[in-house]
């Protein structure tokens, strides 16, 4: 596992390109972007801290109460975390190889938009809304996570969710199609005088009724109404039973260590196919001896 | 796969009757109705945006301001749409072999009540409400994905649901009988002055509170009433663990290569071994041919 | 499986007793109380459909609309479904061996609680809501499903949660636990001027929150009370996970045919020992020979 | 089992260290401490009522109209609980061999807290809230559970959460995340017009909204904000169907007797045979002696 972690954390960073020798740059490439050194984890340590302090400062500042009467502190600390993150956004770009490579990466759009709505704030009077794009910065927390600690769980959820795409697609189109019928068919049923004002508007609540959220906003008042909101709420906790399954069909079989990405597939050297049982000894499509079976505990 | 794909692409259409030969007829056919050839396949794919367009029409022109506001585009647009669905509805019609058999098949009927609607509201003042069932036109993309490219996931979801056909029914009816007793017991305990006017409105009640939805239209007032909602609640997630449990079950098995107590178990001629995979033609312990799969999508 | 069946349908009558020899009584008794027969199969469709017959008699006597309208067809049918039930009841005692057995069992207290209401509205005048208690004939029609069609998956359902009954109990405990502490802690936070008036009405609202139900009759107001709250459903999602995982792992478990009630455990004829793999020769506690795995198919 | 079970229960007061030797101290300890003697076990039920008899005195004390009845009764039984507690505490310090380790261990705490509430409010007027900290006395009842009945259960409901900590930890920063960025989103996009009055305020509704509770004292108003909602909740749902399928793989894969890739698989020393039982000792298909099994309690 550890060869992997170090493959994926290797990998990332290195397409924006690793300084090569052991200068200045090269030793900042280290710090900022890998987590194998010490110096690498204490950064990203401190970095995860400075941005949930940031995003805290932003959270607590829409508060009221609180937005007023700290106004001018949580105005300095909001500029001090906006050199910060500009300071680290150089830096970044400085030590890599291909530094637009970098800028137009996922990760180094998110660090322009942390930094830039405080400057923009600055310049454009009255833009005050886009303050809480800052909110974006969360977003940072992934790359480090994606690093360091938890990179492997990450990596088996989203092999999981992943070899369940084309169900969760099926899935997906299934419920958006009953939201648009069983929504409209309210929309004639209960009319606008019962809350249904138009066909969108009955989809809203499709999907709060579907999802068992039920705000309860906007109510069937109808008898007829209520039956097939009745049945609509059945139809969908079952359809609702079926990500639940897929996910955790797709969890187990990895946890039995079947199938998952991890055991290597066997080829059949006589005509190629896969699939092959984990203990199987023999072809089961030509009868060819295969390779005898990896341990299934490694 | 490809096999069984291309099978249940033709099979379908083909109880229409594709018309012999290699004339017109036949050339419209496999564009219509087959997704083979690349003509076929840029038919289905227009077919789908028009088809989503037209919907996107009907739910645009629900919402009272643009209903209003673009009345005479929407008109128009909706026409065209007619006109083409029409002009559709009749090339099928003209190169299916058996016409009427196709007239009265499940997709026929949805083909024809696609486009119906927009002429009788012509004939029909005040059939406005009518124009609603176009919405169903939405049930003419199915027709596509059967064909082509999600056949497969759509076929093993439907065959994890009707295998559980009878565990379905069986948690169906518990629940039923759960929302009756349970609900005539809470009509009996808070009375008409709760909002409990009357056994169908507290049946609609207890199904909102055992799917979880929770609107919050009708609530329990009474000391004894919130206690037997109480328990109702803890019990409706109980009894709804187990659809989640019926699927994922069936999922997992799918998803692990086994097949369920009813799917025969091939024995091994040579050596006898069993938990050979269903499409294996050889045994996995000692090479030896097995007897023919049974077929899988029967 | 017909074994298992025909067993099961025996056996539970069996114990009021079926009369001996080939008489007219014993000719009931198949007819009534057992499903064999083709005369047994037509009285138990007879049967339910009469029983949802007289239900929805009953739901439909409780709206007001209805109710004040057909009065009186209502009052007719009601008593017709009564004496057929009376003489149904009547026919059950005298065709069983043990009449007093079959009184104190419990479906023999539910048929008799079937009709009593009828007979005791008549004779004590004001207790009508006495007659709602009708609606447990709903449960009669369990007898019949118990006999008939799904025995087989109301034994598999029934042996799923049974085998899991300590785990359920342990999950409840857990969650009872969590209501009466968390209830109690928002109780303090909010008080009875947010709506929690006392321990038992906070303990309502946390079992409405953690089950997700949420009707919103009573919300938190404080900002503490908020974020409590927040806490509790995250949580109480997470709680409400294990029934699913408890279900779920008990029958996927026997989906795939290990170590479900159907196989036949197989005993060390060594040590005695129990618990071997379906495919084991050896015992794994002592070594000695095992009989022959059965066939697991079967 | 019973070995663990013995182990497990002696293990945790065993750090308090049981008296040497057959005196009344050591005597005392088994009755209080432990489960094993029929005095020890009929102690234990006698507790369980008495805590859930003070617990209901407390719960209904909460009541108003109650409250105010009875409040000279309450106050009775409620000295009589306390004092009974205080004696018990005593008793625990007494007989157990390091005091101080047991008064600082968690269940010495909050046998503590049982009845320091009661003594408080004698000592200080208007502390009456206080009170509701004997709330805390339901948790004693867990430490007579883990000596006793469900040992067995929890601990294996606990290693398989324990086992998913990882898994947990990271779906539980997704959720958080998410809750954050869509919470600010739809603060923006609702504003506090629309009762979203901050940020906190907004991710209060997120986690209703996404955990499927859905109070409804908050909703969307905005056509731009139902849609963003609508997303969320299907998203929610998508998001939440994964700790089921977490807790769910982890059961069923401790269902099935199979143990994750982490715990070490045997191998059999005579035929190379795996997948025996963890707890077998002779291998099931050659009958050879296998290396013994590592403690599962570890």
């Amino acid at each position: 596992m550890t060869d992997e972690r170090r493959n994926l954390a290797r990998r990332a960073p290195a397409s924006y390109g690793k300084p090569a020798g052991e200068g200045l740059r090269a030793r900042l490439f280290e710090i900022i972007f890998e987590s194998d050194t010490p110096a690498g984890r204490r950064f990203d340590k401190a970095l995860i801290v400075v941005i949930l302090l940031s995003i805290l400062v932003v959270v607590l500042e829409s508060v009221p109460s609180i937005g007023a009467r700290y106004a001018a502190t949580m105005h300095v600390l909001e500029w001090g975390f906006t050199l910060l993150f500009t300071a680290e956004y150089i830096a970044r770009l400085a030590c890599v190889r291909r530094p637009l490579r970098y800028a137009t990466s996922f990760f180094g759009v998110v660090d322009l938009v942390s930094v830039l709505p405080t400057y923009v704030s600055l310049l454009v009077p009255g833009s005050a809304v886009l303050l809480d794009i800052r909110i974006l910065r969360l977003l940072r927390v992934f790359r480090i996570f994606k690093l360091t600690l938890y990179v492997e769980e990450y990596t088996r959820l989203g092999h999981a969710l992943a070899a369940s795409r084309r169900k969760i697609m099926v899935f997906l189109s299934v419920v958006l199609m009953a939201i648009v019928v069983l929504g409209t068919l309210m929309y004639v049923v209960e009319g606008p005088e019962n809350g249904f004002t138009s066909i969108p508007m009955a989809m809203y609540w499709a999907t709060v009724t579907m999802t068992t959220v039920g705000y309860g906003d906007i109510t069937p008042h109808t008898h007829l109404g209520k039956a097939i909101a009745s049945c609509m709420m059945l139809l969908g906790w079952g359809i609702l039973a079926v990500p639940t399954g897929i996910v955790t069909a797709e969890m187990t079989s990895q946890r039995l260590g079947r199938r998952g990405p991890r055991t290597p597939e066997r080829g059949c050297p006589g005509c190629g196919s896969t699939g092959h049982d984990p203990r199987a000894r023999f072809c089961k499509d030509c009868g060819a001896a295969l390779s005898p079976p990896s341990d299934p505990a490694a």
